[in-house]
């Protein structure tokens, strides 16, 4: 770096600047958090998207098998379930990679792809935390709008990577907070539209939810970055553990930063468990459709409006900002927690998990006693 | 960025060049993949300094009740064990910050201190995840030999720190591979000697073995951050789980662009139920007290030279990086996971983790007849 004679530059502090000048912002506060506030746990945990089925039986008792061996470092290649992914996906096992959830594997896209200043593009109201990394690696988000059925706006998002020279594109499929969901052609074919410097980051952390198969279509993308996670139909999200599906220039970048040691060994032996388990991950996939169905007939029963969802969860429509804000309020002190959908366009969305058939009877009462409060 | 007329700048590829740029590194080869390499597993497992000693009964029984929880996301403030961390250490809660093992921690620190180009001092030997990282986001490491007794050398950390205008001076201490440790009170003046802007990194791992309490005594410093971890002493490795203590300037840029549902949920109750089991810890240090100095007896014994450790391993003088690498292949052949002690000047060391009393007989048998083969 140049300097003009005379001008003395300030030493910066310990903290670099980047980091230093970011917003304090945490992409969700966590239902502990709530409870913390409220000096009460809650009674229906319908927030976050966690499975209300349960995790596999065989992935538990792996899980509780392999607390024998706490004091031993898991496997850094994660071999093992690596293996299984190859088996199950039809992907060479070398492109293949496993982390410790798809955050932690979207961090470090993000930080493989994007050089502080580099623009990202993503639709207006997505996944929050793909936003947090971009910021937080220096990066430009630039955002599309959904399209009138709140779909992810493909031929947009297409047109604003060529138009501020994206480095990376993210699109979640399904959706999250809106649920809906693209074919696997729609996303090949976006995937071969897009500049050759460019990413797809596809997020399918939701995908297990699709009951047609659909995704399990798509083919192998040069320029594709596909992750997946436990978290969601297998219910071991309290385990942190997903994987990417992406070409070798990729996975050779993340094996030069990650953290070889980061995923635990109770996480590993329980997602080979659960993999091999198909029979429980169709059961609980099956049993959120027809919940989705009953979840989404008492929303519109109470006179709201639910975006048709791929997933486990539903993003209604309550009216504006401050009558899905009152909403959450009502039932988080009547023991339910459920978030808002996010900022605009999704500002007057609520956005809630679907839970067990004993928990929606339990929710009706609560959504009943918010809304039309007795004398 | 200005471009000279006629100059055409080639695009770039989708991976960012610094990390393309970056060598094909991995600081540790894991015993699973050795094991994969011989067709067979270890019958011992003494080269990653896992415990030998096993987790407290009671932070076993804690994570098996906790896997009813697999669905849940964990809490992102681990807010039960920073109370309870803050109980023991005396630190306030804001300045404790929980993460998934030091190795993750010490990427975060790099990647909140060190710019590209920006250099980073270390001793020449040390833990080599901490130059990992620091190549990782760009910055040079400087290296100083250690001191006559392979001791961190603080005089030349300090003199490179100001010569080459660090940004970060890494210190474990006790130190990873030599074993040796410094008091508390030369850290903390270390801390006060360095420059305003430089980050004083103290990986404490093996802290819980250093049986003084020596390092307890370390005051709070405004450079410093000390990193602490669940894998050692309290033996879940397998469970992912450290922490920080440090002052606000760090806490605050950590928040900014760390994974905040990063910490799985099993691991955090884990650590709870271990700090609240003291006597365990006592126990195990204790044992691991007597049996270093039994181990240690044994390697003279067999003619070597092992250096005064105050961890749960130990290295030893072999000779030379042909003997080392040797001896670590003749053990591995007979089922006895070592390592290396490492590069220059250790690279005539083998290290080796301090194990039970069993463990040692058995190694004594494998080592004799390694070295000295009958007919």
């Amino acid at each position: 770096m140049k300097r003009s004679p005379g001008v003395t530059v300030p030493p910066r502090g310990p903290v670099r600047s980047l980091v230093r000048d970011l917003p304090q912002a945490v992409p969700f506060v966590a239902p502990e958090e709530i409870e913390r506030l409220r000096g009460e746990a809650f009674e229906l945990r319908l927030g976050a998207n966690e499975s209300a089925f349960g995790p596999s039986p065989k992935a538990l008792a792996a899980a509780h098998q392999e607390l024998q061996r706490t004091a031993w470092y898991g496997d850094p290649r994660s071999h093992e379930l690596r293996e299984v992914l190859a088996t199950l996906t039809g992907w060479p096992q070398d492109n293949i990679l496993v982390g410790s959830g798809i955050d932690d594997l979207l961090g470090l896209s993000v930080r493989c792809t994007i050089d502080p200043e580099d623009v990202a593009v993503a639709s207006k109201g997505t996944y929050p935390t793909f936003a947090y990394h971009v910021t937080a690696y220096g990066g430009k988000l630039h955002t599309v709008p959904y399209n009138a059925q709140f779909k992810v706006d493909m031929d947009s998002l297409e047109r604003a990577a060529f138009r501020y020279n994206a480095r990376v594109v993210y699109i979640a499929n399904p959706d999250n907070p809106t649920g809906t969901v693209h074919s696997a052609e729609a996303m090949t074919d976006l995937a071969l539209r897009l500049p050759s410097h460019c990413t797809l980051l596809l997020d399918e952390a939701y995908g297990d939810f699709v009951q047609s198969g659909e995704l399990e279509r798509q083919t192998l993308s040069e320029n594709v970055i596909r992750f997946r996670t436990f978290s969601k139909g297998h219910a071991l999200a309290g385990l942190r553990i997903g994987y990417v599906l992406a070409s070798g220039r990729y996975i050779e970048a993340f094996e030069k930063v990650r953290l070889h040691f980061g995923v635990n060994r109770i996480a590993q032996s329980a997602a080979v468990a659960s993999l091999e388990d198909a029979k429980h991950l169709r059961a609980v996939v099956d049993a959120v459709a027809i919940e989705r169905d009953l979840y989404s007939r008492m929303l519109r029963d109470l006179g709201w409006t639910p975006i048709p969802s791929s997933t486990n969860f539903i993003s209604f429509d309550v009216g504006d900002a401050s009558v899905a804000a009152d909403l959450v309020g009502l039932l988080a002190e009547r023991g339910v927690f459920v978030r808002r959908a996010g900022g605009p366009p999704l500002e007057g969305y609520v956005r809630i998990t679907v839970g067990s058939a004993k928990q929606r009877r339990r929710l009706k009462e609560v959504l009943e006693d918010a809304c039309f409060p007795g004398p």
